[in-house]
């Protein structure tokens, strides 16, 4: 099934609005099997959708037009589409009270410019708008279908899930593909790719794709329909690279991580350096975090580490802030000064200054303290601060991960 | 002049990556005055490209072809061109060279794939890649420019500031639109209308656009050539909206605060509960913040508030730990424990849980304790705990901004 996308607005074309709303159908589409064929993005002009229209309707079974149906002037794709399907625009009444119901509520009076939200081409289906006001359309033209939805993302996505997905799915007579989701971190998309290479020559039937992100890799594997044998598959792809994978689903390290400090009763604390409290935002992010983390400290200054992580002078004069033996005690300190059970150190040069000749830019040592023993590891990120900061964070949640399942 | 986009790529039409190439592109040549015509998305495909690049040059002076230059079998589009133009594959020793040495670098050596990199097409001019290996291709057919460069956004970004941009410019005889960009925070966009609409009425020659980002507006206004009141309007711009604008440019409010504290030679403590370390983040993402920033805590507990920043039992008692009590002891506290000359304390219901009748989600106090004072602002936020948490932090550093402005 031929499936093409029309995006209309000015924004996307004077570099204000990146075309997300493309890249999320493309995705819903790939999941149920249709690739899409184009993508062709134009101004709210007239000629200019007509054309693109025109062009589509050539050459695809099926065509999606996002953006231009808000109120203002601006907004012209409805007007443009009715008219290129010679079909008459009619007011609907429960539209119009959905838009006048939405003021009321603010407590304002509805501007006459919104009544045209409520004009409905005669010759289109409604697709319904559950989280707007402005329904969708579906025309049907020569056997072939049109998609005109808002250009709002959750307008969008609503109606791509509940109408557009579904409705394209049934008459292309498809069987959805199962997507299986997989994230990994501390390992090379390179080297994934050897470890797999062999069971995914054996297993052509699977469409592997690689996803390289900031501090990881995320895997998708698209399983066609009639395929049975994926449980056999899952197990040999955990023998090849299961230790580097941190969830299978889309978690964050920091759910997953959460989730397990929570099944095993154990609160945590961290000190930071380096990463200067990323770790600690992103342990945080997860809702309830409260219940396993207790706190924490940024310790930027040698006195601060000294002061309140009971690190101490001799260890910073000989081996320096950034050491092995620092990252040690620094974990072991705040371990004790937050009463935790666990604690996470880190220490190293985000650079771009701070480096010696036997310290470069991304060197970060990471402490990992339980109530048996501190353990620490050396790691080289890059030459980037913020990406220093982000790959260290990362790479110490996933330490933890590791302490926690008993992995090395 | 009538530039076109043609995307090359399959990840972009399966949902595996966002367009923000064309975005880029769009918004460079927008600021010279060019508001591109269209884009269109296609897959590694020859017919597609073929058709794509036929009909862009029945209708545009220019098109900017990206993606599809890497050196794997799906990277078609260099032959694709070269075939369009009629033009031979020549070696390129010096290319060849570059490719080589970087493999080398990394004690690798080159695959035999990676060989074609070298090929370039003999009608076409060679646009510069300082940042990758592969130069970019300037092909000119019938009096018109195409421009074909690698996807890879930083190798892109390169050629359409060094070389697309400013050809495109001499050849159309356009004098630059000058840009002006101002970042707010703490005002809504409607507020922000309201108070420049009249200024906006009375300066048509000024384009303007609001672009509102999780926690601020952004102000873009476009100047078009010859006009020469720009400072005047600029005046009564920030009579009207200035207290709002933390910066003129595109820096980060952490960036303007950490200048603030370096000129006023100040240093900083921070201690959070809510906004879970994001604070300290965003304050060491600036690089040199070690000279400022001494360090802070994120205190979760009860427990953890007492200890280490002297919060007292009475305070946590009798009025929560979200309070203004707290908070104001929160921020003399680590002011005290980390001796610096300002502290900021953070304590909130970021959510989903924890709100009781009285303390909804999203309310947060914010303190700021000087030498000579602390004060404490309460605010409700939104009801995300993802959300709360940056307009928290962003709040934060917006009142520290003020405070060392002594704006109010």
């Amino acid at each position: 099934m031929r499936v093409g996308i029309i995006s209309i607005g000015n924004e996307l074309l004077n570099g204000r609005t990146v075309n997300s709303n493309a890249s999320y159908i493309g995705g819903r589409l790939y999941n149920i099997g249709i690739v899409v064929e184009q993508v062709v993005t134009v101004r709210d002009d007239e000629d200019a959708i007509r054309r693109a229209l025109q062009d589509a309707l050539g050459r695809m079974e099926a065509v999606i037009v996002t953006g231009g149906l808000g109120p203002t002037h601006d907004d012209i794709t409805k007007k443009v589409l009715a008219d290129f399907f010679h079909s008459r625009l009619i007011f609907d009444e429960a539209v119009l009270q959905k838009v006048q119901e939405r003021f009321r509520r603010r407590g304002m009076i509805m501007p006459e410019t919104n009544r045209n939200q409520a004009l409905f081409p005669e010759k289109a289906k409604k697709i319904d708008n559950p989280v707007g006001t402005a329904p969708g359309m579906h025309f049907e033209h020569e056997g072939k279908h049109i998609f005109v939805l808002p250009g709002v993302p959750k307008e969008m996505q609503e109606m791509i899930d509940s109408y557009v997905a579904p409705f394209l799915q049934k008459i292309a007579h498809m069987e959805p593909i199962t997507v299986h989701f997989y994230r990994t971190t501390g390992v090379a998309e390179s080297k994934l790719y050897q470890l797999c290479k062999e069971l995914f020559d054996r297993y052509p039937e699977y469409e592997i794709a690689f996803l390289p992100k900031i501090a990881g890799v995320d895997i998708r594997i698209a399983e066609k329909p009639g395929g049975d044998s994926y449980e056999e598959f899952e197990k040999i792809l955990y023998e090849k690279i299961g230790k580097y994978v941190f969830t299978k689903g889309d978690e964050e390290l920091e759910a997953v991580v959460g989730r397990l400090l929570r099944e095993q009763g154990l609160t945590i604390s961290v000190a930071e350096s380096c990463t200067g409290g990323l770790i600690q935002d992103r342990l945080t992010n997860v809702p309830g975090s409260s219940d396993y983390f207790l706190g924490g400290m940024v310790t930027y200054s040698n006195e601060s580490k000294i002061k309140h992580l009971g690190v101490t002078k001799q260890s910073l004069e000989k081996y320096g802030a950034v050491s092995e033996a620092v990252a040690r005690e620094m974990a072991a300190g705040v371990r004790k000064a937050m009463t935790t059970d666990i604690a996470i150190s880190t220490t190293g040069i985000a650079g771009p200054s701070g480096a010696t000749p036997e310290k470069p830019v991304g060197l970060i040592y990471i402490g990992i303290a339980t109530t048996e023993k501190v353990t620490v590891r050396r790691f080289v990120l890059g030459v980037e601060r913020l990406i220093n900061k982000q790959q260290g964070a990362v790479a110490a949640l996933e330490l933890l991960r590791r302490e926690l399942l008993g992995i090395s």
